[in-house]
């Protein structure tokens, strides 16, 4: 599959979920997917921690949502207009996020973003938006990690502030001066390579004072952690309530939506602007969108993911001790990021990820991982029991260990 | 319906199928799809020659289609890297696509412009792209109709020549001067509140011979036309291969999926880049894609839509006249615009939708419409007839007619 994708498709294709900053023996491409489960083109099953990057919260293909989704299919999808069931949804958003009077859907977590964006400079009549310092918030020009193709002035009046730092956050509100449209806020730090950080209470609690302070538009980007952490926008959990909200990912359980949320402070922009796609009011979606939410508002599968969440990561600082080794595990449990102290290129991270995967675990050696809730107890433990001779085997193999070419390339690029 | 969504959402949020630049009868919501008919909140039913704007090619919910989609449900869709399909499916455009050597797979039609720009940009290492002056390529802020919350820099180095006009073409290349990336060329002119134009062939081959001369890359953005015009990009019809041509709407039959196929030429420039979404690598939107790329391949769905939209136009034509109205229908057949000589304010183009809405005829004042492979000439010929008595009812109450209040400020805007 690799040798023909190679022929009629451009490596960048693959985006995210391309497996070229992986070990070698990572799978491309999966023919099945099930619960807590997925199954390589070769037929091998990974217990899967990645949940395709996030869309999938409650399992693979769960019963309740295909069958709303199926239901929807015999009705209509795209069509001349949205279903009465984009309303429904509104609706049932508005109910459960607490700063949000309206919504708006669209299909990547990119347009919600971008959306936002435009929407803070429509709201003030500004330009100045203010992003942490290496945070994530999508793959358009004005926010791409990797500005190959991008000119300078896509990036135009983005001004950058440390995570969790109120004296570079205040020099950044500064240097916008009286031009300062919004802040976009990252929920944590959930940055590739690095260890998670959770958001201060005065943190995130000044973003707001200077919104309010400024006339300011405060969006805080829940397009990966969104319903993960809180049933409400994350910044629930500090006490913040933005003005707008991205989300994205696993509110359809992986059904092809993201959604922009706001309150009345900032209707007035929102009903200016223009944005617009060919399937943003596809009804399969939101179907699935309803189901899922129905599901997730009783808070029980935040619990339980958190809950097997800490069960694992308990469970692997115990037995990578027994072989001298330390994890950094950081941020929310049931978003795991597991990198090894000691180990700048990543060498040990890629060497155990990669025994892993012959146990039939897939783990990430650099991205933030994710728990599901059809995920079990059982599964915890398979887990924990593989990553014990996953551990032995690394440390005996430790003095050959070398770092993965495409990392040393990628850290060097960075350096320069 | 509308009461509801005006609490909970934004109007902009009905983009491109928002009714409010449209007479007061249309429906904005949709119950039911089924072949060439949609069905309202109220349960009225509609012949749809909008076609969700593009996306229903074969006709809603194609049983052939539904069941590739159905059947990969079953398997999985979102998964934590593509499915098989996607090389499969990039096998087959690039089988079908004359100037395509490989396929890169996206969701909306604005990311597949957007990601062309990157890549002419990463090939040539230049900046300036050209693009015909009102051609619609999406809603991001470098492209969008509407420019509240973008800023200037948005569109920095993009420069705008007359479509079908080799001097304004050559003067705006003149001023890209040795900094000129790309031409992205709209297939046809195909604008709202505006006749429809063909490309000549020597402004197509023009365009050809300047990205030749100049290293330049030549992209088609085939979103709305793609494979309603040939079973290639849409400038096989005038025998000019792009290097890059992008793709939506139509080609999983109402599936979300976009794509950007490409050269060799260019293949460099499209590893080069990052783009990427949570959703893209959807198997299910590929299965219904690869379904319908092998519906259309024979030629058959562009032969008939062709063929009933000329007798549509024609039966129009002729009772028009009868009612003393003369028609502009232009562009393709299969894709028609119908203007009313003589009518600046598209009062009477309403007055006529609006009364053919009332027939049960989803009709369109001053976007193109699309026919699809569902269509009967039984369809046609109803649609002919109604608009016989529509034209009789607009000729009695033409000294009445008051344009449109919300037309008559967008035409405002513009002209300031």
């Amino acid at each position: 599959m690799r040798a023909r994708a190679a022929k009629v498709m451009p490596s960048s294709a693959f985006g995210h979920v391309g497996t070229a900053l992986l070990p070698a023996n990572y799978p491309q491409f999966f023919e099945r997917a099930e619960g807590a489960y997925v199954w390589d083109a070769d037929g091998n099953r990974y217990l899967d921690y990645m949940c395709a990057f996030g869309p999938n919260l409650l399992g693979y293909r769960d019963p309740r949502v295909e069958s709303a989704a199926s239901a929807q299919a015999a009705r209509g999808d795209v069509m001349t207009g949205p279903s009465p069931l984009a309303v429904e949804l509104a609706e049932k958003f508005v109910e459960i996020v607490a700063h949000a009077d309206w919504a708006f859907f669209c299909k990547n977590g990119t347009d919600a973003t971008t959306i936002a964006r435009t929407i803070a400079r429509a709201q003030t009549g500004r330009r100045k938006i203010l992003i942490a310092e290496g945070s994530y918030h999508g793959a358009a020009p004005w926010c791409t990690p990797f500005p190959a193709g991008t000119v300078p002035e896509d990036r135009a009046h983005m001004l950058t502030f440390t995570f969790n730092d109120i004296a570079s956050l205040e020099a950044a509100v500064a240097e916008a001066g009286d031009d300062l449209a919004g802040i976009i806020a990252t929920p944590f730090k959930h940055e590739a390579f690095a260890n998670q950080e959770l958001p201060t209470q005065n943190y995130a609690r000044r973003c707001r004072e200077i919104c309010d302070a400024t006339g300011a538009v405060l969006v805080v980007d829940d397009v990966r952690a969104g319903f993960r952490l809180a049933v409400d926008c994350s910044w629930a959990t500090v006490g913040v309530e933005p003005d707008l909200s991205c989300w994205g990912k696993c509110f359809a359980n992986g059904y092809s939506i993201s959604a922009v949320m706001g309150s009345n402070r900032v209707k007035q922009g929102a009903d200016s602007i223009f944005a617009t796609g060919s399937f943003w009011q596809s009804a399969i979606s939101m179907a699935a969108a309803l189901a899922t939410l129905d599901i997730i508002r009783d808070g029980k599968v935040i619990e339980k993911t958190a809950r097997l969440g800490q069960r694992l990561r308990d469970g692997l600082d115990q037995v990578s001790r027994r072989h001298g080794f330390t994890l950094n595990q950081t941020g929310p449990a049931q978003m795991p990021q597991i990198l090894f102290e000691g180990d700048p290129d990543f060498r040990i991270g890629f060497a155990w990820t990669s025994a892993m995967i012959d146990h039939g675990f897939y783990l990430h050696p650099w991205h933030n991982m994710f728990l599901c809730d059809a995920m079990t107890e059982e599964d915890i433990d398979q887990t924990i029991s593989a990553a014990d001779s996953a551990f032995a085997s690394v440390r005996a193999a430790l003095p050959t260990l070398q770092p993965h070419e495409r990392v040393l390339a990628l850290f060097s690029a960075r350096a320069h």
